[in-house]
């Protein structure tokens, strides 16, 4: 089985579940005063500094979560409470749907125009801040194009618009994909452990200390009183072994995934297929269209070859068309025909050429019945 | 190590913890359309209405959270949104922090008084609800005493003065632990995963289908669009484990329960030692108090004889004193003393009266020092 559809969860390391059982061993509440409770505690310490140590300097906290959709829930509605909100379309559903909320809760939701690879319009979206902008959200990289946003030049052009205006990113497809290192412009950012190689069930916020949060959950006080609820411990263990991990070589999973990207799209045969991603789009991402195909057919014609590959967000399943690629200007016809393919650090140069050859294929028998 | 804090988090089932093994295999995402997806995604079908069945008839849905905190967050937010909601002075943080939040967002908050042993006043409770009371929440098996109140007769109650006030109740304490079933007048009802030998970083709210929620967490419209993000699969597999083995058991785990309780006070030395939990409290939890002398050190000496005990709610470990212990009217001399033994399905007759002849020790040494 050749797995591709990394962007909607990945394999669990082994050495990520592995590390963690001690703490099926230590199972003690880490709010608990015995030493087996302290214990736990000071390890959780230990993994929110190594989390913000990874891509932040030491000016910023790392809150953890039960997901990246509640990280980017608890960003936008603690700090878009009024004026106006500006994020972009191309947004996954966790800070999307947040923004629809906030519209109803009477703040203003502004949503900035896409490139046609998915990345966001800049100018546009810079347009649409002013002096009432509370919040801004941009995805540092797009879930279903790979489109990558220069989120820390954004967020200085936001700031010098509107100094008070707090700048939050979506980084879920990006951390632990690729080398980069927040500029102090951004003060929120939220980050998932199921898609490194971690287990389901934990995510995180990693916030600049200066910025106040209202917390979603309230009661226990953990997480400094912004996050209530015993910690995931669990899960929590194994996304810590699972960024050291892809820390440790980040910069040469990138280089592979460049290598991965290549060889993949010189195999395609761009007779059938067209690429959506852009030279531009991280590497571990590719999003193509076979023109009046169905995705879903191609994807089912895949799977039956031991080929997994994606549809879009696998978050937006239910949806006949991917509403981002939409905004990005392809035709109904192009955006029956999108697949995503994504990788892992486990994905092998055969891998890829075994897809891009099964895809090529499965355009080639379904042009034959339509045709 | 004899570990009798079973009521901050329980040790993990090791049939819990190998059953999921299977969903670290079957990794897929579960809303993916292919085939390993939609097994994951019939899996938590199955998972849902077999949590149900424990307690429910099949007219209530399961939605999973990451925590028993969260459950009750989202069954407080989503129902008391206007007029005055009612809930008691023994809630658990969970329930009573978002009642204290309701305050600040314009709803009147009202809170019943407790009789001794900390179970609910439930004839002040009744006077406070009105024609504008839209939410009430009763604990079910207070987590520091547990006092049991009788919510199928309360929220049956209730609903005679205000049939359209939503009846929820925090289940924490009492799922797994006792045979029960609630009454079709509870409307919604939270648990708790790692409270029964599972994994921390799974809750659920129960809700009848009639009830309409507002999610607390949006995006990509999992758990029925009522909670989304990824669901944390291994952590509810783990659940499913340790539900099945604890209702295979129900009615025998609480005659254990109530032979270790008359065990354990029995062996206690009343000189000593006064009992907080009454007769009528669920035997799996035994608060006690050793007046004059402090919780925390007899917590410390009796750990140095391998002995865990509570000191309380483990959520609450930063005050001094049990605000719920405070509102059963102890004195503060009584409040330093307090610990709470809780017991789980491991606990043998030897544990608790080594457990309770530790307890004698230490508060005859430290009398020593004090007089």
């Amino acid at each position: 089985m050749i797995y591709l559809d990394n962007a909607a969860t990945s394999t669990p390391l082994k050495e990520s579940v592995e590390f963690a059982q001690k703490y099926i061993e230590n199972y003690y509440n880490p709010s608990a005063l015995y030493s087996g409770g302290i214990e736990v505690s000071s390890f959780l310490k230990e993994v929110r500094a190594y989390i913000v140590s990874t891509v932040c300097h030491d000016g910023y906290d790392c809150i953890f979560t039960s997901c990246g959709t509640e990280a980017d829930n608890t960003a936008v509605f603690s700090s878009a409470k009024r004026g106006n909100a500006v994020t972009t379309l191309g947004e996954h559903s966790a800070v999307f749907e947040p923004f629809k909320e906030l519209e109803r809760r009477g703040v203003e939701a502004r949503f900035a125009k896409l490139n046609k690879d998915g990345s966001v319009n800049t100018d546009d979206l810079l347009s649409k801040i002013d002096g009432n902008t509370s919040f801004v959200s941009v995805v540092h990289v797009n879930n279903e194009t790979g489109a990558v946003n220069d989120i820390n030049a954004i967020a200085e052009k936001v700031k010098k618009i509107n100094p008070k205006t707090v700048f939050h990113s979506d980084g879920v497809q990006a951390y632990g994909k690729m080398p980069y290192r927040l500029s102090s412009a951004v003060d929120m950012y939220s980050i998932s452990a199921h898609k490194i190689g971690a287990l389901k069930g934990v995510g995180a916020l990693l916030k600049k200390k200066n910025i106040s949060l209202h917390p979603l959950i309230f009661g226990g006080g953990q997480e400094g009183g912004l996050r209530s609820g015993t910690e995931n411990v669990f899960g929590i263990a194994t996304f810590y072994k699972a960024a050291q991990v892809r820390y440790s070589q980040i910069a040469a999973d990138r280089d592979r995934y460049i290598d991965l990207k290549d060889l993949f799209v010189s195999t395609l045969n761009d007779e059938y297929v067209k690429l959506i991603s852009s030279e531009n789009c991280a590497p571990h991402i590719v999003s193509i269209t076979a023109p009046k195909l169905r995705g879903e057919v191609l994807q089912h014609i895949l799977e039956k070859r031991g080929i997994i590959v994606g549809t879009g967000s696998a978050c937006a399943s239910l949806n006949k068309h991917s509403r981002v690629l939409k905004e990005c200007g392809y035709s109904a016809q192009e955006l029956d025909g999108v697949l995503r393919i994504s990788f892992s650090a486990f994905t092998r140069p055969e891998d890829v050429v075994e897809a891009a050859n099964g895809i090529n294929d499965a355009c080639r028998e379904l042009k034959k019945v339509i045709v």
